[in-house]
């Protein structure tokens, strides 16, 4: 159920493990196998069409042996007879049910929020009518600073869009990023014209059919676009209501094998919540990547597989304005909320020779267990290299590699591609210092 | 001894561990404090001027109390009255002494080597000179391909100058990458007009005061300029001559605090060896972070403090044409000819997502021990993202960290920055199938 990131990594890994299982995929989109991390940068025409986020075509699936159903709504599950009931095709058996459901936007509770101009960023097809819409609207308010909200505060202002960023937050993303990590961001767009409103609520949309204006904490704002970009939640409304266990997060509870309380059903992706490796702390909303792998896991055990599925340590990066900016686990903020111990080293460092085109700032800030002295998070922003390195945080978290290793990293050293000293190591030697 | 990173690496480091200390650096250069690895993107444009390779002034060394004595040559060393005779001061007397007295081009022994036109790379003063030098040439050839000659093959190319690539080898840098990853570079270079000549060799420089051509094993080619692109040789007369043990390289051989066999003489960087991670063998002639990395060890305890250096496992990147490469300590050429077992993984990825300006394409291979399951290599090439890789897998080769980790890592998916599958992670799952 579901033909997101999750659901065609079930797909296709259960084909993988077991070639004979018959698989069906049941979506109530037009489509699968696009990208829609996307849909922000071709609204702000960084790529030039929506057609260029397929990734494969509904033939590749056919081929494939997999089975999808699209535009179908499931209606019910029933654990007890392992059927479904699907719309226009009636009861539907199963032997293994794979929960991929997804996600929904928090809609917020707010007087008018159902009027034309308020978009929830997620499906292509509404995307492709939203940007012929974008070609009318002056002001724009972006709600709340979800990482697609990011993204699209980038995108609207690169159309020409008058762009105001209202969060109750003080800071943007302030859940995932601390605020010294994300200030170039803030300066960026204070700089080229965004309006950022933190620490402010929007009490209503205004508008006869289509919105016209906004009011706020602060006051009122001209709006004919409100982009919402509130949290994910777990879309779980068949899973509970066919008494399948729900975790802390309103995620569905899921084992190390991807397996729900019913030992028939399995769920993956963003509809299911999964344990962090360094608090425990069950997650659930993660990326697309993230989906894909839980949707893997979950597949090769579906099909009589036996892979068990790691704790994760997140490592996270996106574009931010002019910046890369992204992380592993905990900030300093979230590890105070947390109440976890650390001590921090910060680096500023740079991507290439100082003398070379094309290099850029990066800054690292890392945090230690000051016991173990094993890696519980990082942040960074920079103009190059965030990706490669979260990736690389990631792992070293996840193995318990010790700032003190870190500090005494061996690093490339050549002028058109890295610097002398690696940001990381420096940030790690400042750690080490402290600690 | 010696005004190199190492040296400046030792200098600084011993001032940080004892500010007390008297810290005299003797160099028989001009300056200290630039980068000569940015001598090539100068030469071919991509840097306006060698002022920019300067990292400090002069006066900066003098406010840190590190006092440089340039152009000024070391004649010898007595280790047993702790004296060194130093030209125009006479005998001078040391606590400490540290070698970093750096590297030569391993001269070839071929008839006219010593014709003007015959450029071994390496001082940023005579470097000026040639720059104006290669304006009155037309073709040039590259002899040999090491890192700074690869280098120089395109800057000659973005000067306009023809050039021919005479290698003895069966690729370029055979010794370090394997035909496989290094092919596009051929093909790039090849299509961009370089001649490629391997397994051939240059028999002979010709020319009355200035080469006019080169007689080779596969003919005559007209050249104004020869580049010796030959390997590294430690620079050690003056260490071997006072008695301090050289090791199986021709480096000076150091313990893990880089310490010589001399108790009181230190040495680092390009003069020194130091055992591979993986094979334990001695290396020798790494990259400007290993020497200073290996500076600041020496110098923190030749002034009496307690570092111990690691061994290496050699992370390292550059640009090839095109191309980034780069790896980690072994590829299948090089463990093959070490007779180290072994298991690949390939997987050729990208560096963003499919539809996103800029996406590159990247290919990388891991190398495991099939009974450890431990990485012992890696290779790669791409378009972006190579030194950050190389940096992530030299600290997986260092703390053991296996492929089946690496297979099952969690990666960045965001279109601008990172694609859906991390390459790593596709080459470990490859490699993990095999095994």
């Amino acid at each position: 159920m579901g033909g997101g990131a999750a659901g065609l990594g079930v797909a296709g890994a259960a084909k993988g493990q077991d070639p004979s299982v018959r698989t069906v995929v049941y979506t109530e989109y037009e489509d699968v196998a696009y990208s829609p991390c996307g849909i922000p940068f071709v609204h702000g025409k960084e790529i030039e069409s929506f057609e260029k986020l397929f990734l494969a075509t509904k033939e590749q699936y056919v081929a494939q042996g997999i089975d999808v159903h699209y535009e179908t709504t499931v209606e019910s599950i029933d654990i007890r007879s392992r059927t479904i009931k699907v719309g226009g095709e009636g009861e539907v058996g199963y032997d293994r049910l794979i929960l991929a459901t997804g996600w929904n936007y928090d809609t917020p509770d707010i007087p008018g929020v159902e009027l034309g101009g308020i978009y929830h960023v997620k499906n292509i097809r509404a995307a492709m009518e939203w940007d012929k819409y974008l070609d009318t609207v002056e002001s724009a308010v972006v709600v709340e600073s979800g990482p697609i909200a990011m993204e699209m505060v980038s995108a609207l202002q690169h159309r020409g869009i008058n762009v105001t960023l209202i969060d109750p937050g003080p800071w943007p993303m302030a859940d995932v990023i601390d605020p010294d990590i994300v200030e170039p961001v803030r300066k960026d767009w204070a700089e080229s014209g965004v309006t950022l409103k933190f620490g402010e609520r929007v009490t209503a949309f205004h508008g006869t059919d289509t919105l016209t204006h906004v009011s706020t904490t602060f006051g009122d704002v001209p709006a004919q676009l409100a982009v919402i970009g509130s949290h994910k939640v777990a879309n779980t409304a068949l899973a509970g209501a066919a008494g399948i266990k729900l975790g802390s997060t309103g995620g569905i509870a899921v084992d190390p094998h991807m397996r729900t309380s019913d030992p028939n059903v399995f769920a993956a992706g963003d509809c299911a919540e999964i344990p962090h490796g360094v608090s425990n702390v069950p997650l659930q909303g993660l990326s697309g990547s993230h989906a894909y792998a839980q949707g893997k896991t979950a597949g090769i055990n579906a099909a009589g597989g036996n892979r068990v599925h790691n704790p994760v340590y997140v490592p996270w990066g996106m574009l931010a304005g002019q910046w890369m900016i992204g992380g592993v686990s905990f900030g300093e903020t979230l590890a105070t909320a947390l109440g976890l111990p650390f001590v921090t080293g910060v680096a500023d460092g740079i991507t290439r020779a100082r003398y070379y085109p094309g290099v850029k700032p990066i800054k690292v800030k890392l945090l230690a267990d000051p016991k173990t002295r094993r890696l519980i998070g990082a942040q960074m922003i920079g103009g190059e290299g965030i990706k490669e390195r979260a990736d690389f945080l990631g792992i070293v978290a996840r193995t318990g590699v010790t700032v003190d290793t870190l500090a005494t990293m061996e690093n490339v050293y050549s002028p058109a591609i890295g610097a002398l000293n690696e940001p990381i190591a420096m940030a790690a030697q400042a750690l080490v210092a402290k600690l």
